[in-house]
């Protein structure tokens, strides 16, 4: 599989058509991609869950490619992962928020769907769109941190994805942030993304649910259980004291962690995506603070630029469908 | 200044004397060193301190420089300086032990000697003699934590030394790892190298001094401040508990922060080097324990080696006159 990132797409023919899957913690997320990036149509299903059958995700993404294919020829789809994916694109070895253990996903959903399926951890895929086509287009040396229900990763070193000895490079999500810290699914305990992430920033609100009427209280009709991260971005969008909170929170706890990855990759770049990132400042300005505060020798150094994500939450199905673009035989 | 690492360095004139100088927290070690990376001859001298004029740490290389050379021609240094060097390995920028802040060290010593000086970061230098000549020599991907005072780091990718931005990747040592932790010299609070290092070894070995007649306890006379980390070494080799315990503390925290660093990069290979790594296995089997305990997904991929430097202490001054052979006009 290539980890190529900088070719053209531009040259490929328009009209073929790719569709990128994003295989998340909580939905499937399927869509058309053009060339350029552009996503033509969607379409969404519910993640079964991470102890259902392998058979009922299988079937979440078949309905999902049907949905956009629609009857038409399918040139080419890329599965992007939620987990951690073999150095040569075959298999799904451990998905912290899914039920695939080793499973051969790209072979048999190519063998399923007859059509070339190519299969990538899905920050690597968000970090191949932002490298060609998004935030990171002019910087071949960044890093990615994706924010969904977990943190993902990606390290882009001159123009390609750096993906390790297992295809493992990247999983910041689980690096320790807190001795004994916060259980976390993947079997550890106190790794970053128990305190930055989109299942961290709603346990941050709804620690501050119903103390005091605000808007964050009445988005969730005062049920702590009922508030989403979408809840909380707009309350804090809205000026929330209390989902403010929750965002400094969380991005003081990205930062944090950025500090660390910057100490030990010293990157110029940062680009932020995922679900969370649609907060964008409200995130990104406590996470700045966070780093210029504990990034060693900051005062001595130029510290990297940390933006927002140019794709938010399509870059994983953006990116599939770029690598399936590039792979095509 | 070149990074390149695999070059051969047996292909230069063997006659011609090349030095390398180590400047670390506590010493600074000069060493006469052969293109295969054999040490003839070495002076030491102690490092003045952090908060002394500029002077006297450069006074201090300069007597050690001229002890080695005894008066012959010098054909090149290297500087191996336990600091961040900027990019193009002409200031040391920031310190956090020893006094010099944006200093152009490369072009005033070799102005002051009249002989060409290289500099670099000490860790970058002693992955770069594991790299060319040590127990990397294999391996163009590989991790390096040196253990001294504090932690030092190296990135090596493709045979080639990773060195950041601003020449401050692999700076591991001040990666924070509890918050709200222990003071660093740094600035920061709860950095890795107040967990595991040369000085955190002592820490955890002084804790345990005087409880109980040990080897530990008599090494220092029961004085827990005149221990030192070669005495908590030589009681561990000889089965002493405390001494043991005190590995067992420093060498856990390694394999936690190396399990960090595995999920950022994935690498096949690290390799632990600095004074403490003397120590081997005594250091090196908690470490691993702690690194397959903690690395995320760690039954479902390969480990990394985890493997004793090949240098040991020399590893700094090797790899400092392996770049000034290298880069000789």
């Amino acid at each position: 599989m290539s980890s190529d990132t900088h070719t053209d797409p531009s040259t490929d023919s328009s009209t073929d058509l790719y569709i990128g899957v994003d295989v998340g913690g909580t939905k499937v997320l399927a869509g058309e991609v053009d060339p350029d990036g552009g996503v033509r149509r969607t379409a969404r299903r519910a993640t079964p869950g991470r102890r259902v059958e392998v058979a009922l995700v299988e079937q979440a993404l078949t309905e999902a490619v049907a949905e956009v294919a629609a009857g038409r020829r399918v040139a080419g789809v890329g599965i992007a992962a939620a987990g951690f994916v073999d150095a040569v694109g075959e298999r799904v070895v451990f998905a912290p928020h899914l039920p695939w253990r080793g499973e051969e996903v790209r072979a048999r959903l190519q063998s399923r769907w007859d059509v070339p399926v190519v299969l990538d951890n899905d920050a690597n895929c968000a970090a191949r769109a932002e490298a060609t086509l998004g935030a990171a287009r002019d910087e071949p040396d960044f890093l990615l941190v994706t924010m969904g229900t977990g943190i993902g990763g990606g390290v882009v070193l001159g123009g390609r994805v750096h993906r390790g000895r297992n295809g493992m490079a990247g999983e910041f999500g689980h690096m320790q942030v807190v001795p004994d810290g916060r259980p976390c699914e993947c079997g550890g305990e106190g790794c970053w993304e128990q305190y930055t992430s989109g299942n961290a920033l709603v346990r941050a609100a709804r620690s501050r649910v119903g103390r005091v009427p605000t808007a964050l209280t009445a988005a969730c009709g005062g049920d702590p259980e009922a508030l989403t991260g979408p809840m909380v971005t707009e309350a804090a969008s809205g000026g929330d004291r209390a989902a403010l909170e929750a965002f400094g929170t969380v991005g003081d706890w990205l930062g944090v962690g950025v500090a660390n990855l910057v100490a030990a990759f010293d990157p110029p770049l940062v680009v932020v995506g995922g679900g969370v990132s649609a907060a964008a400042d409200l995130l990104l300005d406590p996470a700045r603070a966070a780093l210029a505060r504990s990034l060693v020798g900051s005062e001595h150094r130029d510290l990297p630029e940390v933006v927002r994500a140019h794709f938010g939450g399509d870059a994983g199905i953006v990116g599939a469908a770029l690598l399936a673009r590039q792979t095509r035989a």
